[in-house]
C-alpha cells in the first residue's frame, strides 16, 4: 500500500529531522520553509521541495506544522494563500509546534469561522531534541477529537518512540497543556543545572567530580546530565538548545499561569533569570551558558576547597530542595489544569523534565501522599528547609547568586509558617493552594 | 559646662559627617580610621586626629563606632589593642554601624566574657545619608538597657533630628532589628525604582514625565524620588549609595530571616538581582545604576509609544502592586520579630523606606485591618492582582525583566489560591502566615 503524501512546513532543526525521517519511512513529503536554503537541504535529503505554502498543502490529506511559535503558526495556517485554504476536505492537520493550549484551541474556532470544520485538527507538541526527531523516537503529546486522533495516530507513531506517543484525554489543548506542565520542570531544571555547577565552582569544587555525584544521587535531573557536557566544554556557540527556546516555553507557562491566576514562583524566577541574560545578549547561545550568570570564569578555573565532601553535600542539598519544589509546582499546576496526572508522571519520568525527586516524591504528591499519608521515614519540610538553608547561606556568603535556591527556600519557609513544617516534604505542594 | 571627649572610629562618608558635626557642636572628638588620609581630612575639619584605636579610646567616656560592617566592628572592638580594652570604666559605647541584631547581642556577651560589663553598650544604627549625618539630622534607632540609653541619649540627640531619635523598646538588638525591617522596604524600593523606570523605557515612555507621575501619585516611594535624578543623569560613578551598601543590608535581612525561618521572598528577589549585578562588576556603582539591568541604553534613548497614558498606568500599577507586597513583607517580619509596630510605622513614614502605600495600607496591616475589617472601598487582592498582571504580561511581551513584579504577582496569586482574593488587598500579608 503506497503511503500518503504529506505536507510539511518548518524545516528547522526539529522539523528537518522529523520530515526527513518520514521520507526515509517512504512517505512523499512536500516540505516548505521561509528559508530557501532549508528547502534545498531538504531536497538533497530526498524530500520533495515545495515552492510555496500552497504547493505544500494542495491535495495533501496529512499536513504537519513545525514552525517555531504561535505567531508563525497563525501566519502559515491562516494568512492569504496559507495552508488552510488549500488543504483538501477532511485533511488531518497536525500542529507540532509548542504553543499555549489557548492558542491551539483558537485554531479550532478559526477553522470553524472559515467554514473548514471538516479539517481534523490535532494539537500535538513534541519533545526530545533534533536527534530523536531524526530517529523518529520523539515524545509526542496529542490532544484532539477522537476521530482526529484516530486519523493522525499512525503518522504520529511514525515520528515517535513506540512508548512515547501520548494520546492525551481532553481534546484540543490537552496536548499543549501536557507539554507545558512538562516544561515547568524543564525550565527550572535547565537553570538548576547551571546554578548548581556555578555554585560548585564558587565553592571550589571540581566540576566533573561534582557532576558525577549529582548524577549518581537522588539529586539527579535529566537536564543536568544532558547540559553538563556542553557547560563544562563551553560548547554553546551556536546553541544546540538556544536560550531563546526555553525562554519561549517559559513564557507560555507563565503567561498561561497568569491567565489562570495560578502561582508559578519557581518557574517565574527561572524565566526572569533567562530574560536578564537575554538582555545581556545571551539569547542565541546554548542555555547551558547560563552557568556564566553564576561563575564568571571557566568551570575548570577554580580555587580548590579544603573540604570537598562537605561542599559537595551543599550542592546536592541545593538540588534536592529545588527539585522538590519544582515537582510541587509542576504537579500543582497540572492538577489545576486537569491534566491526566498518571500520564503526566509516566511521561515526565522518561523525558527531559525528569528528576529522581519527581519520579519518587512527585508520584507521592500526585497520589496525595502528603502530610500524614507520606511514607514512613520521608524527610519533613523542616528537614529539607534546614539543608537548603545551609546551602543558600553559604552561597550568600560567597556572593554567588542562587535564584532558584532562594525562591525554593522561601516557599518552604511559607509552608512552615502555615504550620506544615513537621509534615512530609511533599506537603510543600500545599503552598500552591492544594 | 565643657563637653565630654568622644572617641570615634570610622571616618567614611557617614562617619566623617557625624564626627565633624560633633566637632562643630563643641565636642573634642578623637577620630581614628584605617586610612590615614581620612584622619588627615578629619584633622583639617577641626577634629583631633588619633594615631591608633588605643589613642582614640583611652580616657574617653563616650565612644562611637561607625565602621562599615560587623567583621570590622568585631575587629576594632575586640582585637588586640582594640577599643574595649582601653575604654575607661562605665564608658558609653555606641555601635552606629548597620549590623544584625544577633551580632549586636553578641557584643554584650563578649563584653561580659572579657569582664567589661561595666561598659554601657548601645545598639544604635543610623539612617539618612551623608548630608544628614553632617547636619546632625539623622534617624537613629537605639536599643540598650535603660541605663545605657539614658547615658547615651544626649549625644545621640546631637547627631539626630529632633523628631528622629527612636529609643526602641527591647534592649540591645532592638535598634538593629528596627533598622533591619526598615531596610526591607529600602532594599525592595531601590530596585523597584530601577525596575519601574527600566520598564517605562521599554514601554517607550519619557523618563521624567513618568517619574513625575509616580511621585505625584499613590505609587510614590521615597527611594524612587531620591534615586531618579541620579538614574536619569547616569550619575553613578562613584556611587553616592554604592550597590554594595544596600547589598550588605539585604544580606543582614535575608540571613536573619533564614535563621528565623521567616519567608522574605520579595527582599530575596531584590538581593539576588543585586548579587547578579555584583557578579557583572556593578558593585562600586550607585545602586540607581540597577536600571541598566532593565534597559540597556540611556533612559533618554527610547522609541516613543503612541499611548503614553495607558503605558504610564501600567508602570503605576506595577509600583502599586510591588509596594503593597513590600509593605506586607516588612510588617509581617517586624511583627514576627516583636518590633514595636507603631514606632516602626512612624519611623518608616518619615524615612527612606517610605511609600504612600506603606503609610496607608501598611498602617492598616499593622492595625489588623485586613479581610472584613478593611476600610470600605479598599481594593481587593483580586483587583490589585489583575492590574499587576497586565503590567507583568506587558513586560514579558517586551522581554523586559520584572523580577519584583513577577514575585509580587505570584504572592498575590498565592493569596488568591488560599481563598483571600475577594478580601482587601492588605490581606496579602496572610501569605506570610499572619
Amino acid at each position: 500500500m503506497s503511503k500518503p503524501a504529506i505536507g510539511f512546513v518548518g524545516l528547522g532543526a526539529m522539523g528537518f529531522g522529523m520530515a526527513t525521517h518520514l521520507v526515509k519511512q517512504g512517505y512523499p513529503v512536500h516540505g516548505f520553509d521561509v528559508f530557501p536554503a532549508s528547502v534545498e537541504r531538504f531536497k538533497a535529503a530526498g524530500g520533495i521541495p515545495a515552492s510555496s505554502l500552497r504547493e505544500s498543502a494542495e491535495g495533501k490529506s496529512y499536513y504537519v506544522v513545525m514552525v517555531a511559535s504561535s505567531p508563525q503558526a497563525q501566519s502559515v495556517l491562516f494568512a492569504e494563500d496559507g495552508i488552510v485554504q488549500h488543504l483538501p476536505p477532511n485533511a488531518v492537520l497536525m500542529l507540532c509546534s509548542t504553543v499555549s493550549s489557548m492558542y491551539a484551541q483558537s485554531v479550532v474556532t478559526e477553522l470553524q469561522n472559515r467554514g473548514r470544520s471538516d479539517i481534523r485538527f490535532v494539537d500535538c507538541p513534541v519533545s526530545g531534541g533534533a536527534l530523536r526527531a531524526a530517529n523518529g523516537t520523539l515524545s509526542i503529546m496529542a490532544g484532539a477529537s477522537d476521530e482526529a486522533l484516530a486519523a493522525a495516530r499512525d503518522l504520529l507513531q511514525e515520528m515517535s518512540d513506540e512508548n512515547k506517543l501520548y494520546l492525551v484525554p481532553g481534546g484540543v489543548g490537552a496536548g499543549s497543556n501536557m507539554k507545558m506542565v512538562h516544561q515547568v520542570l524543564a525550565a527550572i531544571h535547565i537553570l538548576g543545572a547551571s546554578e548548581a555547577q556555578g555554585f560548585a565552582a564558587q565553592l571550589g569544587l571540581d566540576a566533573r567530580a561534582t557532576a558525577e555525584k549529582i548524577q549518581s544521587s537522588d539529586a539527579w535531573t535529566w537536564m543536568h546530565e544532558n547540559r553538563f557536557p556542553r557547560m563544562v566544554e563551553e560548547d554553546w556557540n551556536p546553541g544546540v538548545s538556544a536560550l531563546t527556546i526555553i525562554l519561549k516555553d517559559a513564557g507560555i507557562i507563565t503567561t498561561t499561569a497568569r491567565q489562570q491566576r495560578f502561582p508559578s514562583p519557581l518557574c517565574s524566577t527561572a524565566e526572569q533569570t533567562y530574560i536578564s541574560a537575554l538582555l545581556h545578549g545571551w539569547g542565541p547561545k546554548d542555555d547551558s551558558a547560563m552557568v556564566r550568570q553564576y561563575y564568571a570564569k571557566p568551570l575548570s578555573d577554580v580555587t580548590p576547597c579544603t573540604d570537598a565532601e562537605a561542599a559537595t553535600e551543599l550542592v546536592l542539598d541545593y538540588m534536592r530542595g529545588v527539585n522538590l519544589v519544582a515537582a510541587a509546582e509542576a504537579v500543582a499546576f497540572a492538577r489545576y489544569l486537569n491534566v491526566d496526572l498518571s500520564m503526566f508522571h509516566v511521561l515526565v519520568s522518561q523525558a527531559a523534565g525528569a528528576s529522581k525527586i519527581f519520579i519518587e516524591q512527585g508520584l507521592e504528591m500526585i497520589e496525595g501522599r502528603i502530610g500524614d499519608k507520606a511514607p514512613a521515614g520521608s524527610p519533613t519540610v523542616d528537614q529539607v528547609a534546614t539543608k537548603l538553608e545551609s546551602a543558600v547561606q553559604k552561597a550568600r556568603d560567597l556572593h554567588c547568586p542562587l535564584h532558584l535556591g532562594n525562591e525554593a527556600l522561601n516557599l518552604l519557609f511559607m509552608a512552615q509558617r502555615h504550620g506544615w513544617g513537621d509534615q512530609s516534604s511533599t506537603s510543600v505542594i500545599r503552598v500552591y493552594g492544594q
